[in-house]
């Protein structure tokens, strides 16, 4: 788990510093992987908000080992050669990367003063690269069924929209999921909770988006901008709440979550949209003896758990928009523009 | 559960609004149990944060049946009589009262905009009285090793940090727990955890407290008035934080809790002595997988688990102070200076 | 919970002992409610596999309160008539009636030196009448979508299979769940796995009722008369094994469901077919990590979590024949003969 | 977790096949670490009755790499040398090995056709050596309060019985636990129970030792030779029965155990002495929802929350008797004649 992603390629994207100016194409070297290492060639890498966040503001931003940083998560692509010592996969195998790498299973790293802070493309060198090396426990097989474009989704949006209703909510057939907005996050939570049976109600303003959503499996979709997103919640559960709720907005915005939720409900924080202080009342909290977590993407046996259940239901991950390597600043643009669903963008030929 | 709690007494409280001036200590008739009820002779009533705030404030007043309001949730007593359809208790049986009459287990009661707020000594008619009527379903059968004294702290306070730390939190030996202050629940969340074999740390302004709550089983004791208590936590834990943590300050003192949690770590809601709206940062949250859950006392199942757990572990509440039933005022004032665990009024000689 | 619900009808059927010969079609007055209790039109009662045991062979036959025993055990009806106390329900409601009367969520009733044994239409009295008095707390609103035929079939079949796979099993979409044969709780254990995203196998000895099966929602039928259905899970699993399995046919059985299961799988035990003496192999369970688990049925919330699961995603019970009640040696007679799903009996005209 | 352990040692215990006159001590090489190995000098190998059957019997005996199988599966040492990329160790602290190597949190190992046999000193060179290199991931840190003989019987039994009682089942202060026999097992699941303030029974066939175990912490002891010990269970818990047990007879025995469990109780599978084949009643396990569980040792990251454990509840391990390394075929002797608690092998001088 101590080891870096070690890049090598015909191209990649590089760091030196934030902002777009320090956000560089270049050439490098394709590398050898180690014993224990695959070397992959990538596919397709998806964008996340924590990419602008990093290239823009420098959130999140590091020089690993003192070189450049090469942005970017989540990895989709074909193992090229593997080291000696591996056994989890061999050349030809379609994989894709996890975004903590070395978690695999159980509660995770870092301490209460120092909480994680090792992610592919922040602390550790990322993926937007034509070749990477990884470690063999970094990675995972990729769904059958799905395209290279659109597994490379699944590692950091669609495992946290998991680990939030599934892993940690044990969902379950016939509960109420509010997912708020139609981003990444938002969207797998739409599709993950409508293949476990649950009823799922869209938050947006916009009411093309609500369409979409309801075409993707929604049951029911608020424009927030007409009405009372919690009031239309309590209307149409008969005031019972939401059981679930994907709190992607942030800040105080939580305190509406926490009026929405049904007695037992959980809420998963997942955006900081309004900002890093979330807030809300004691009494919702205590009266409806509600549950507020944290969800740090997830765990590798997690992402294994949710390839199968996409590959068993046949999910299709939302993709707004596709472009090629060298895109990547207008791919970044888009994303700042609130997609329906993920911007990923294209590495292989 | 529809039915309220019916008062017959020589003597009991009886308020008709908010404010010290409208407490009276009545006389009544003491009434007849109906089919599925008991009458309780009550011997003592452990009284609760919440309970000022009524009298005071009145917070959660109402008038039942429009009758004036007995306050007091939490007495310990003994059965006289039951009714004919009575199959849990019978006369002489030693018990203590449920403080959401009805909530046998599970999630409980209320909707998502209208929350339970069905509790005695509020929306339903209290124990303040020397005979009190009630559903069978609303009593537990008292710990054989305490005295009716101290099973009346069990109800509220034992009760809410039973929930917190067990019914919820899957406490385990080994396991870090911090308590803030030295109050009702706080020591039994310190005496809970110390019988799970967890170490318990204790948060404290007062040395003296301090030292009180090591007797009782605590490792270490953080006076915050001579240090950082989140620093003192990281010092005593190698930086591995806390566990559980019964937040009992409130407001935005959960942003230092969350920074006081381990990774995976699960902050209890209890109290709320700086303020009503609660607020932290959400990286802390996110990054360490945090979960904080408002807790509302607990249903009878894990009060019944509670009893069991107090009478194998011979766990004796702590007791501040005692008063005789025409002391209540009296009694009032003195929790509102910040006991050392619980103040109790004497109903029977 | 200790009421014994009062049969009052134009005609129920009632038993003097075990033996068809004892078993009578017999008229009777309708009863009215008690304060707490509801009078429900019975519409339908569906038959399960134990009421032919109790009427054949006297398996937990009783005379409550010393009067004959009116069998069967899972009603719905319309409520017509409702006590002064009762606020679960008005007359219109549609209901259905819950298996172990008065179990509301929780670990359940009985000892380890007696078990509970109460039970509709066996320690209490049951439902095949025209009119029964039930307590408002045994009693559930039935599924908006589903008539009351198909309601009948929730109370034992549906909610045993919901026990084992959901509110005990946690099962999560992508698992594999293997049921045995398509009888009742088979079949529900199929639909509700496939509306959480499960992938079903269903063994069984006839191709027909495998095609049935399919057209249900299973991805794999494995006739077992063809090959051994231990070695089609493997290959169907790629040797991973099945997460959960509903062990129906019971004895000896066990010890191929043992072989069958995934690592950390979850064995339901549900049938008896092969015998009350259960077996397997140590080193399956130790290896593995399994959980073999008892089902009792359940309560009385996890029976409403079914309802709405069943409305939110339309699941329409596999029902194979009707029969009126004067029918009922008939329908006994049918269950005896390994239907594909449920055997009811419809009491309104 | 493909990694072999080398052997390399001035002396070490070597097997070429199953029964003792193939069990020799012999002399070799020390070995070099890896870039992400440790090398321990092995200070105590506790000894388990797998080991016992391995020797006199070749159950699970290989020969790993071709190699000569040197046995023992349990040992505490000091790290001598790290590898360059160790992060987890390094020279001069106490170590712990790991049962089953590589095996960090999740579910486990293995399919359903091929269950994990991946084992220390089985189908991977085991620790009765001077020496011996293991993968940093294979080991834990010691206890700091108890001696390397003491931390060695942590690996297997302390952790099978803390995997059964605390990280699968959940017990709280106040439940009953029940410990069959006083072999390494039971006894960790005695001094485990009482330090989560469960009230725990042992069943013995001989007095002294049931002494032996009160001084231990239990609560009470039934010689199963004077009483039949289910009906001591329920005399003694008032027909509640245990929540949980630890079940070491096995076989036909399981069936007493499904007696004797209370309503939600649980049962972990943890011996074989009556045979492979387990056995019970359909009807213990259904009417009073049991949980019966195997228990695959467990992984590291229980056993991090044993150390935890019992270091801060000052946990000693129950020792039998001692032996030098050259005394392994004494102590194998002395492990078959049913000692109290754990016979430890001394390795260094």
């Amino acid at each position: 788990m101590n080891q870096q992603v070690r890049i090598g390629t015909a191209k990649h994207w590089a760091m030196t510093g934030a902002g777009r100016q320090n956000l560089k194409l270049v050439d490098g070297e394709i590398p050898s992987p180690a014993a224990s290492e695959i070397l992959v060639r990538v596919s397709a890498v998806a964008l996340n908000y924590r990419d602008n966040l990093l290239v823009d503001q420098g959130f999140g931003f590091s020089l690993p080992g003192g070189q450049p940083l090469v942005p970017g998560s989540d990895a989709a692509g074909v193992v090229i050669a593997a080291g000696a010592a591996v056994t989890r996969f061999k050349a030809g195998d379609r994989v894709i990367s996890t975004f903590i790498p070395g978690w695999i299973d159980g509660p995770g790293f870092g301490t209460a003063r120092y909480p994680n802070d090792i992610v592919l493309g922040g602390s550790r060198q990322g993926m937007l690269a034509e070749y990477v090396v990884v470690d063999q426990d970094w990675a995972v097989k990729s769904p059958a069924h799905l395209s290279d474009v659109e597994a490379s989704t699944l590692p950091c949006a669609g495992l946290t929209a998991w680990t939030a209703l599934i892993e940690q909510g044990n969902l379950r057939a016939g509960q109420t999921v509010v997912v708020q907005g139609t981003g990444g996050v938002a969207l797998f939570g739409l599709q993950i909770a409508a293949a476990h049976g649950a009823e799922v109600i869209v938050v947006s303003g916009d009411d093309d988006k609500l369409s979409r959503a309801k075409a993707l499996g929604a049951r029911h979709g608020i424009n927030r901008n007409n009405e009372d997103w919690v009031e239309a919640v309590y209307r149409l559960t008969n005031d019972r709440g939401a059981d679930h709720i994907l709190e992607i907005v942030g800040g105080a915005h939580l305190g509406r979550s926490l009026q929405a939720a049904a007695v037992g409900g959980r809420i998963s924080l997942i955006g900081i949209l309004e900002g890093l202080e979330i807030s809300g009342h004691f009494a919702q909290l205590a009266r409806k003896s509600l549950i507020v977590q944290g969800i740090h993407v997830g765990h590798r046996r997690a992402l294994e758990d949710l390839v199968r259940g996409v590959d068993t239901n046949g999910i299709k991950p939302a993709i707004e928009a596709e472009y090629a390597l060298a895109e990547l600043p207008t791919a970044l643009d888009r994303l700042g523009k609130g997609p329906f669903g993920k911007v990923v963008v294209r590495v292989a030929a």
